[in-house]
């Protein structure tokens, strides 16, 4: 049994159901516990549901947790493949739609992190009418603007592109130990350079990558997203709609990816927001996930 | 015996002769033939020595041709790894005045590409009283300034910024298939997109990355000149020495990386300079040998 196989076993133990809806024409994976209102977490790259792990089980005793695998990850479909491929954030959005249509939500919080963030913008964009709220944690935005690729952030930012070419899943496919190194690096970095973090999670990370395609079926964000990447460091991108629903951001103050100081222009997108500077890196939600959870209680209960 | 290893057997057999000198703390493999004025070829990444050979047999009839591994390369030394390690530019401009001081070259033709032009602008700048003229092809320049980052040319430059992680390397060569994968998208992208340019070389270079931690001897200059670019990029590099001796620039019409439009501000660098586009990308000098080969000679016989 491999790592990732034992961990389910234990999720089963623990009460987490699994299942799969048809949506937007692929298989969407997702895990869900607890009952009361609904909350959708959204996770990010290199991530698959399992991040959500800790927070789907504190929340589950007050609300109905759904995590899904998003499209190109964990067991969920893949999007088709190439520059002309479907996984960009819209598509994203239309997959969540169909969930939590399928599901029967009528109305329920976004939350979300990293490529999950970008896939709540876009949900919140287009189906304003379905959210209570949005819960972020440190979020991609296009406020960033021209400052993600500016020249000190590149040692950051290269993945985004080397993820772009055609054999890059190849490469770090390679074998396990390619993937382990390379999937590890992006884990242990943006936890504030803390392996204590993902320490017990990195042989499950390395299977989930090494199986159904998954290296490719992530980097498919990367290539999907490309064209709208450039418009946005280009500071070229049309203001999207802004987001009226009630907003939480909870941002890593240590977050070498996206800077918490590169949150100074949420207002141009974000009507009403709220924002708090949490004492981790990117992986706010895996670092201090206690934490994390008392902050997403606290914010759906007042609304 | 390895593809490099029959390659170096026909090199001897067309009269390059190899040998070593003691430079600036490392061992610096060169090849040479051919007698008259002498001529140094600095090579770039991901190359070695050999990428001169069908120039080096052609002008061996009218020069000195004498063609290095840089130090990282092929046969030559290592640099220290680090962030504080000694592959920077000028280090190399250094291993080259030791070279040809031990040669007894007095007045010297130096020719550049890539690294390599990093290397002859070093050179020039630190012992121009040396050089009778600079020979150059698509030559990464301050000049270049921010445009070398803009948005739509990072995925062009992100390895610059992956061979800087300390286990790019290991990734890279974790087999000869990673190996070749890796190498051979820059040396086909970077050839107009041809692979028919390197196809008989791809199994050499592959054995020449594979031996002597040839990998991360050329990641070294990435790390090592992080900072120098990271300036150039913020267009905050300090103003070097105009370089007077007479300079000939032989530019690739299709560089993906080095556009020939970016050349406009080489008046900024160069005081008696010459360019001429050609036709062909990156690897002037390996796409189209025998007309690089005639504008060296012309240009070397009218100083």
């Amino acid at each position: 049994m491999t790592a990732l196989e034992q961990a389910m076993q234990h999720c089963r133990a623990e009460g987490i159901a699994f299942d799969r809806v048809r949506t937007n024409g692929i298989d969407m994976f997702y895990a869900r516990k607890g009952g009361g209102f609904p909350l959708v977490l959204l996770h990010g790259w290199p991530e698959f549901w399992m991040v959500f792990r800790p927070i789907l089980n504190t929340l589950a005793s007050d609300f109905d947790v759904i995590v899904p695998d998003l499209r190109g990850c964990g067991d969920t479909g893949k999007a088709k493949a190439g520059p002309d491929g479907d996984a960009g954030a819209m598509t994203h959005a239309q997959d969540i739609k169909g969930l939590v249509d399928a599901l029967g939500l009528e109305k329920f919080g976004l939350i979300g992190g990293d490529l999950g963030a970008y896939v709540a913008q876009a949900f919140a964009q287009t189906y304003p009418d379905r959210l209570a709220g949005l819960f972020f944690f440190c979020t991609p935005y296009p406020g960033l603007g021209k400052r993600y690729a500016q020249p000190d952030h590149l040692t950051e930012v290269w993945y985004q592109y080397f993820q772009q070419v055609p054999w890059a899943a190849e490469l770090v496919g390679a074998s396990r130990e390619t993937c382990r190194t390379y999937i590890s690096h992006f884990l242990n970095h943006w936890s504030d350079d803390n392996p204590a973090v993902f320490q017990d999670m990195i042989e499950i990370y390395t299977d989930n990558f090494m199986k159904n395609d998954n290296i490719q079926g992530g980097f498919d964000w990367y290539v999907s997203s490309a064209k709208n990447r450039q418009l946005w460091i280009e500071e070229a991108l049309p203001q999207p709609p802004i987001i009226e629903a009630p907003t939480y951001f909870m941002w890593g103050k240590r977050d070498p990816l996206i800077r918490p100081e590169w949150s100074d222009k949420l207002g141009d997108y974000f009507s009403d927001f709220t924002i708090r500077f949490a004492d981790a890196g990117h992986f706010v939600h895996a670092e201090i996930p206690d934490q994390a959870s008392a902050e997403i209680r606290t914010f759906f209960d007042g609304i």
